[in-house]
């Protein structure tokens, strides 16, 4: 077998597996048939409801990583000719206009600059400009800037002029709240290898009966036949026959099992305070070696903060990497080599992790 | 952690994972941008380019389940309004033909029989027939019926008439020849969890020189960006700036490769007899016990055959599930109820497992 570094992974995922997830990928493979694996598969999709907050029948794992729900998400939602509103302050916000567009989507971009949020008032604006909005589509936890979105506002606004909610949750889910239910969002993704801290591999999807009226009353047929739900809902949902659509990814749903019975044996609230008070401690630290956060907003999982003049980016991600075993990202877009995002996410936000990768940025920055 | 029974899997994948995989899989999860990831990926790529018999830059896992390689390959060869023949002779062929269609192809159907194959001279009048095609798609190894389908003959015709040739390889690639080069496939798809005996959840795929260039002069965009190649290519090449596209599925990669390693440690040739020799041994006692096979040109790496008058399909597969721990698959489609189909995939091809599958029907169907 090959040889395996020793990492800390404080990047933007995915963040460090604990030892426990690591052992539940690598337990005996069944078929995806197997009347076993369906337990372990319907285990999975109820505690993937209780991380999610939401009742919500339509609510599995995409099989395939991250951006793979937002692409299921669009792809099962809109129609060619369908018009969204697209939130965007960041990579992933441009990312969804994409997506949307190679689906045929009419795309309204609402920007506001990198790094910053919306204000109802924007929203409310916008979504007054457009009245045929089928959806407005936002980034909860913006993984290119670190800001973070309130939600509850947002919702509201749209739901009374009669427009879905899509939301990107992909570094929050399990670090911050995400009240899917409450918040009544209509659609929702996530990934598994940010703050649940299972390997990268499956997204964590979950529709609203009013998002599954809408699948169900489709005039075409969806463009992707991989990502289609209404052949997977039978499947996932427990409802009716467990027929064939594609092979599941078994090993990376065993993973996906534990990783969500460790958030839910911690507890949610004791999470989300758990990451709330690292990030505290982590940006204490970081503002008094001179480090400035980028986004006024900040997610408490992801760390964006602006490169010191006279440090130089690669060099020090790289001492990071070969002297401490510690993975931080570097900027995206706007922000490569202007900035570095330090993740705080599940099994990587620790209190000795935080210290530690304090005292390693000052021997780095010295 | 959950409990898991013991299985053998002699059904149409997955198939028995060996622990040395089970063990890359479980092994500690690092950054897919980490400089060590990229060489377990750039490993896992030569190895595969190997099994696959290319030189093709263009080879490596799509990061989802083995019909994701299909939709990869769909999306990224074909554009709206673009014709195809598709050859159906099963489920996989029909498949092909729904997701072209969701893809805006005009697809011409070419059919026969269910277990049958397709012969050089229907191939030959088909494509006179049509002569606007860009690709003809056929599949390689029929995983509903069984049927190995010749390709050699068929590559030469379609390539004669400037048509690309387009092969699922699903239930071949690592148990039966899949000659990419020497049989001039233009693009190509398989899974991990077949005769590689890797976990499910990733899906190989290799394009040809003549491929890539009617990739790059498309008009369109692919309409899926998950899937979208022109953006995957220098990650997975070894070319250019390893850009983020999307997370890629470390521990499954990490599976791939130690997977890709063994079928090498054996040799391709080596494996491709142990499949033929034990496919007879096992069809000498299947015949013995009166199962006679549904298609002419079986595979070595799924043997489908009729279910004998007087046995009860379901209760035969639960009995063979819960004594012996065997899992053999259910037949698909029109041969639901009537036929069985048994694996002997990779690591699950062993004496053992035929002389035990045969004693258990032996005592099953008394």
């Amino acid at each position: 077998m090959t040889a395996f570094p020793e990492r800390i992974l404080m990047g933007p995922g995915p963040s460090t597996v604990p030892q426990r997830i690591l052992r539940a990928l690598g337990a005996p493979t069944l078929g995806h048939l197997d009347p076993r694996y369906i337990e372990i598969m319907d285990e999975t999709c109820v505690k993937l409801r209780e991380v999610f907050m939401t009742e919500n029948r339509l609510t599995f794992p995409v099989s395939a990583t991250g951006m793979a729900g937002m692409e299921c998400v669009v792809t099962n939602l809109m129609e060619p000719g369908d018009e969204a509103i697209v939130c965007i302050n960041g990579v992933f916000g441009a990312r969804m206009a994409e997506v949307m567009e190679r689906a045929g989507v009419v795309v309204h971009r609402l920007e506001v600059a990198w790094g910053e949020i919306f204000t109802d008032e924007q929203i409310a604006e916008e979504v007054q400009r457009q009245p045929k909005a089928k959806v407005l589509t936002i980034v909860h936890a913006e993984t290119s800037t670190g800001a973070h979105q309130p939600l509850e506002g947002i919702s509201k606004i749209v739901h009374d002029e009669g427009i879905m909610l899509v939301v990107d949750a992909v570094t929050s889910l399990g670090g911050h709240p995400v009240k899917v239910d409450e918040w009544n969002i209509d659609a929702i993704f996530s990934g598994t290898q940010k703050c649940l801290s299972c390997p990268p591999g499956l997204s964590p999807v979950s529709f609203s009966p009013a998002a599954i009226d809408v699948i169900e009353s489709r005039k075409t047929k969806p463009q992707s036949w991989y990502f289609d739900v209404t052949m997977l809902k039978d499947y996932y949902s427990g409802k009716g026959k467990r027929a064939y659509h594609h092979t599941a990814p078994v090993n990376m749903i065993y993973a996906l099992r534990e990783a969500l019975e460790i958030v839910l044996e911690e507890g949610l609230e004791a999470r989300w305070e758990r990451h709330a008070h690292l990030h505290r401690r982590l940006r204490a630290g970081l503002e008094s070696l001179g480090l400035s956060y980028i986004p006024e907003h900040s997610l408490h999982t992801l760390n964006c903060v602006r490169i010191p003049d006279g440090a130089d980016d690669g060099s020090v991600r790289a001492r990071l990497l070969d002297t401490y075993g510690i993975e931080i990202g570097a900027g995206l877009g706007p922000f490569a080599g202007k900035a570095w995002r330090i993740g705080l996410m599940g099994h990587s936000a620790t209190q000795a992790n935080v210290d530690l990768v304090l005292a390693a940025l000052v021997d780095c920055l010295e």
